[in-house]
Formats: C-alpha cells, structure tokens, sequence
C-alpha cells in the first residue's frame, strides 16, 4: 500500500478522553474512531489488524477440529426466558423491540442459540463430540464503557461451544481449548496465562481466564514466575488425544497463577519467594465447563450408546477478538508509539523514501515495493512529499516491526537501512540483502 | 473434511414454510436455521459460502483500489437526524434506546457515519480521490421476511462510498464500481446484468442496478439478449484509467437493458424482435452517484486547488453478500439440489467411499483425501456407514461440482470415477488423474 493512497488519519495530539495507553495510541494511529460511547468504527489500520487476529483465531480453532459458522446478532427474548435468564441479565442487556413488538435482544452471549440448533438437529451420541464456534459483534450495555476497544459496548468475540456425551469427553474438549487458545495467544506475540478463574453467571465448575500482564490491567493477579519460561513453540499437537491435551494442561496449570477472585494466600506463600509475583492483567479469554446447565433447561439431550436419553454435556469458551488489540498495545509499546507483534502486524514492513522526487530513491523505493509484494509480503511505503522526521514519527507511532529507509546519500553506497522497531537497532545492507532478511523473519522465501 | 465429523443436518422432507427454490435448498442442505423471522443461523456449509463470496467481494474491492475498514452494527440517530433520514426512514429502521435513554438504531446502510468520519478527518482535495467500502451486518424491518435470505431482516452487505473533488472524479469511481462489480459476479459464476434504476429514497442521477436472471426474481426485466454475450473474463483492467472504465462501462449498457421501473416501451421496441428479452430478475447491487446530497446537509467540505471549500461529490456502492447466496443457488440448481459454481462452492470435491470399511476403498480415499488437500483443496470425504444411494443425495444435495466416487469394483481395474454435478457426465480413470483433472479445474498444480 501506498500511503498517498491510504486513509490513515494519525492525530498529533493525545486525545483528551483516552485514560490509557491502548486507547490513545488507538486514536492517534488512525485505527478506530468513537462513533458512540463504547461504540467504535475500525478505520482501515485498526480494521487490518482485527482481521489479523481474528484469522489466527479462525486458524487454530479449526487445527483443534472445532467448527465455524456464524449466529446472528439478534436474538429472540423467548429462548432467554425458556433459559431463565432473560430476567437475570440485567441492564447490560440491550433490550430491543421489533415493528410487529415482539421481544429481541442484541446477542451479548450465544449458549441459549446454540444449545436450541443442537436440539433442532442432534439426537444420537453418534454424533458428538462436536465443537461449534463462531466469531460475531456482542453487545453489552455497559454503564461506564471506557478504556476505547479494551471496554466496549459492541465487540468482536469468538464464543465456541462443546456438545460432549459426558464429563471426560465434554473435560477434554476443555483441555483442548485451553491447548488451543495457548498456541492462538502466542501466535500474537502474547503470553496470555491460564488462570483459575471464578464461574461467574455462566455458572460451572471448571474454568480458566487467560490473562496478559499489563499495568492497566483490571484484575490484580498472582503467580509463579516460573510460568513465564513456558513456551508453546511448534510443537504439534494430536487435539484427538486426550492424554496429549491433558498434558500440556498441567505444564500451564502446575505453577502457581490466579486472579484475585481466586488467590489463596496460603499456596501462594508455598512458592519460592523469588518466584512470587504479584501484577495486574487484562482477560482476554475464558474457557468454562457447565455440564448440562442449559441443556437440561432447554431440552437438548443425546441418546446414549445404551440407548438412553440424557442431557449433553457442554462448555463454552471465548476469546475477545476485539479487546486484544488493546491487549496487544498495551503489553508492546514505548514512548513513540504501538509496537507490533509479527503475528499482527498490519503491514510486514514500512518503507520511507527519504527523498520524494529524486529519481533514483523513488525507483529504488518502487524496486523494493515491487520486490517484497513479490514474496507474499505487504509493506506500506511511505509516498508523501514530507519531512524524514514526520515519515519517521508516523512509522513508529503505527508500530511496524520492520523499517527500510531509504535515502540518496545511502544509496550512492549501494545500501538502505533496516531498522527494527523493538530494539531501535539498524543496519546497513543492500535492498537484496534487505528484502531476503525480511523475508526471512515471515518465513517467505524471498 | 471428513463428513462424520462435520456438522451438516440435511434435512429429507422439504420444508413446508419455504416457498422458493433457494429457501428450500439451503435449508434441506443443512446451510441455514431460522432464528427468527427474517434472521438466520449461518450453519458450517452455508457460512463456509457466505466466506467465500465475501472474500471475493473483498479481494475485487482491493483490487479496484478501495480500501477495507468497518463501520459498527449500531448507530447514533443524531446523526441520521442531522441527515433528516431518521423521521424518513419508516418502520425499516430498527430503533433502539439503551439503558441511559439515549437513541440508537440498528444500521440499515452508513452513509451518515461514513460521511462524519469523512468530515472529522479529511480536509483537502490532496487526500481525494478515496474510496471506503465495509461488509456489515444490517438489519431493515421488513413488515414480511420471506424467501429465506434473500429477504431477510439481518442481512449482510457490502457498502462502499466514493469521495471526490467533482462529478467527473466522482462519475469515474462509479465507473470503477461497475467495473469491479462485473468482474465479482462473474468470478461467483453469476451473469449479474447492469441495468438502468431508479433513484428510490436514496437519491441521485447515475444509478444501476445488477440483476440476475431468474424466474423468482422480485423485479420484472426487459434487454436486448446481446447483453448476455458479453464476458468479462480475465481481462487485466487499469482501474485509475478513467478512459478504460469508461469503455468498459459503454460496453455494458450499450444493449437495452431495464427493469419495470425504467422501462421505456419504444426503445425496447427498436431492437430487433429475435433479442427483445423479458424475464425477471433478482437484485444483487447497485451503484449510485448522488453528488452533494449527504455532503451539504452533514457539513463535509473539501478545500479545492483554488482553494475554496466545496461539499465533496459522493456515490454509493452496494452488494447483497448474503442474498448472494439465494441468488447464486436460484439460477444453478436442478430437481437433485444446489449446483454450486467453482467460484464459491464450499468444498472442491467430494469422495464417495461406497464401501466404508472395506481396506483397499478406505485407503484410496484417504490417499485421495491427502492428495487434494496436499495441493492446497478442500474435499469432503463421505466416510460415514452409509448405502451408496444415501451418499449421493447427500451429495448432489449440496451440490458440489465435482465428485470422486471410490468402491471395491473400480479398484480391481485401478480406477475411481469423477463426476460433474452440473453435466451429471462420468469417467473412469485412475485416483493420480482424477486428482490432476480437479487440481486443473481449479488452477491448482497437483
């Protein structure tokens, strides 16, 4: 993309209603902008971004045999009351009236849809397990939305939900979305850490809140640094095992790591004391077992192999797709801007042709272009008739992980400039030399 | 994907509320639920379309040289009351007032909120020319949903808005849209066919709508049959050249071609009789140019060369992403189900194991099954404990293009058979050629 023909309205001053960082460099980069309190349009850069991450998500959902398709936004009240929770929501739920005055809601959560098109279709156990999930815009009234995208009143989420015959298979589906939300964070360039959680509304015995350490975080929270050296990696997992989910289960939840909702300070002071840290964190997904809950209430049973109907076992499990562009900002940023992760980045790679006009930058800046759009890349080249110093200040406040300058003096020594924006570090080397290494850190092979 | 494991309720007995063919047909294949009246589940297979139609929405507006971002579901009636659409709209517009009293409504199209996004940011004609498309969920409160989702009340749509100094600018970017609208269609293997419209509530002097040809059509058409010679092809088009948009644009709408509402009797009646057409037709987009109508009222100037503030010249672009699929299944299917294009069918290829358990039909299939998916298709694999009779309903059903059928009396002679769904023509040849054949038809090498 050519930024003379992009829309990117970065802001020069820090926008006076955003409280924390994620929001105001948010706003400042162009990404979104407030179309209503709590409500946010996803301006071109924002948008790249939110499909990023949601692509991962698609990516490692599907990977854990999971199966996607889409529940709409609205909803009808009366599968709420069959629920009984229609009337326990409270305000948060967006209550909506329809031409003919029949009660709807604006979806904040999807176990009473799903749970009625599993009993409008499945009746055998032959049929289970099954995962269905799906990532669509919720809706929760909040009294104070606040903190931009991190606290919204109409997010993005992935809300996936497990139909198992019984409890060992419905907790292995639980296992595997806690193996795949580990390897779905990490893509992100996250450390999102699984951490006892309370059940909360929804109810239920087993769940785990995923958080990432942040100063803004909302929950203060506690555990063994230990935690940090894990690494998910490459490993390749068989999801159909349930001795292989399991594992890799209690690798994350031996040490030590809960919210203040849970802590216990007798375990907690059983660490190591070196080892015993106390942070803030932001959620950015759950993952819950509820047995049968919602099914009993609404009907939803399997035959079993013995030929006997009983109420299926289920789970719900959600990732908040549009919060963790906050989530992201907020742990990977300095004073100059956002700091993209690889694994989000909205575009691979910025160029800045140090000199618009002069012949030669321009056609080594178009090579370059022409050259890493070859690979499979998208690099964002920098076009404008403006100053270094604004190219450099507009790089760095939109957070690419990669830079190639470009400039008349370099060039006469047949080099540019690479620069990464996590370390500030650069170095000189040819434009070949400086797509093959760009290409390298994508794995493309250039 | 291996069909025990998916989740595809195909229904036996036709429904008895679905009075269209499409209706019928995705519902019977297990693509749909009603939620509610006029709102739907998207299940696995028909999300899996409804994906692959958007991505080549997505990939033709790119490439057209607009730019992706996304709007929010709900929206503020002040601004649609700065507009004056709000008191016009009519019982369509779904109102909503959330819990601090305040007025919102469920957007029906985002012309208001584009135009204030326009207006907060973008000041001089430097930043022009500047196209901004979304694909959203909407909502109209259609007093009858009917036709499944062809005329739904949640609905998705892809809305983009040109932003242009003058009319001329403006009247190329309508010319670039018809460009990019006739290439997607076609891609979906649809002949959509731009025809003359009506303004309607929106405004406006330049309008098309694209009509695709189908005895359910909700408009009735007249044209010159000359239109429906015309290909699009793989021509390589020059979408900022205003000269071969234009050309292509007069190539189009040379051949008469109206509906009811613009019909003019005596030109039609000048083509000669064997090509005077009548049919009818369903709407799948439209293109508008309506200039300074939403600029004036909202205050969005640009200042020009001369620089003088001027209410910048607008058009807007729609395509009907979910009906889409009502519309694509209206004009290509049989008495046996869905005939799905190669363009946005849900699965490549389907395999047929007449013998689940039998060793050597299982393993041709899972070698088939690899072998496709090697080379970067999606098959499914029938591989349930079916009667072969059951499988191909199934099969023809939802209405793959092509199928491998794989059983024990083939194999002896070394060979499987490869069925095309439209032609219902077979050929015997072996698992390695079948695999190239498909590889072939979708460009793939195998």
């Amino acid at each position: 993309m050519r930024l003379s023909r992009y829309f990117l309205p970065v802001l020069k001053e820090n926008p006076a209603e955003a409280q924390i960082v994620s929001h105001r460099l948010m706003l400042r980069a162009g990404m979104i902008k407030q179309a209503q309190a709590g409500i946010y349009s996803w301006l071109p850069l924002g948008y790249k971004v939110l499909r990023n991450i949601e692509t991962i998500v698609h990516e490692e959902q599907v990977r854990a045999g999971h199966i996607p398709m889409l529940m709409p936004t609205l909803q009808s009240a009366d599968l709420w009351r069959e629920s009984g929770r229609y009337d326990d929501y409270g305000e948060e739920m967006l209550r909506i009236t329809d031409r003919h005055g029949r009660d709807m809601l604006y979806g904040p959560t999807n176990e009473e849809l799903i749970t009625d098109i599993f009993r409008s279709h499945v009746s055998s156990y032959r049929d289970l397990p099954l995962t269905l999930y799906h990532i669509q815009w919720k809706f929760r009234d909040e009294i104070r939305p606040r903190f931009g995208v991190m606290r919204g009143r109409e997010f993005l989420m992935k809300d996936g939900y497990n139909f198992d015959v019984d409890k060992d298979s419905a907790l292995h589906a639980y296992n595997r979305h806690m193996v795949s939300y580990l390897r779905t964070y990490e893509r992100m360039g996250l450390q999102a850490i699984p951490m006892r959680a309370d059940s909360g509304p929804i109810g239920g015995d087993n769940t785990h809140e995923f958080l990432v350490l942040a100063e803004t975080g909302e929950s203060e929270v506690f555990y063994d640094s230990a935690i940090l050296d894990l690494k998910f990696g490459d490993r390749v997992v068989a999801y159909d095992s349930r001795e292989e989910c399991a594992e890799i289960v209690r690798e994350w939840t031996t040490p030590y790591a809960r919210t203040d909702e849970t802590h216990d300070p007798a375990l907690f002071d059983a660490i190591p004391e070196e080892r015993r840290k106390t942070s803030r964190g932001i959620e950015v997904g759950q993952i819950f077992y509820f047995g049968t809950k919602y099914s009993e209430p609404l009907g939803a049973t399997v035959q079993n192999a013995e030929g006997k109907a009983v109420p299926v076992h289920m789970g719900s499990h959600g990732i908040g797709v549009s919060r963790l562009l906050g989530a992201i900002i907020e742990a990977s940023h300095d004073d100059k801007g956002i700091i993209w992760p690889e694994g989000v980045t909205p575009f691979h790679c910025g160029i800045v042709n140090l000199k618009q006009g002069d012949a030669e930058a321009d056609t080594a800046c178009e090579t370059l272009y022409a050259a890493l759009t070859a690979i499979g890349l998208e690099p964002l080249y920098d076009d404008r008739n403006e100053r270094a110093g604004g190219k450099f200040a507009t790089m760095d406040l939109i957070g690419l992980p990669w830079r190639i300058t470009v400039g008349p003096r370099g060039l006469k020594n047949g080099v540019v400039e690479l620069t990464s924006r996590r370390t500030g570090e650069s170095e000189e080397l040819t434009s070949e030399l400086a797509v093959r290494k760009v290409a390298e850190i994508y794995g493309k092979t250039g």
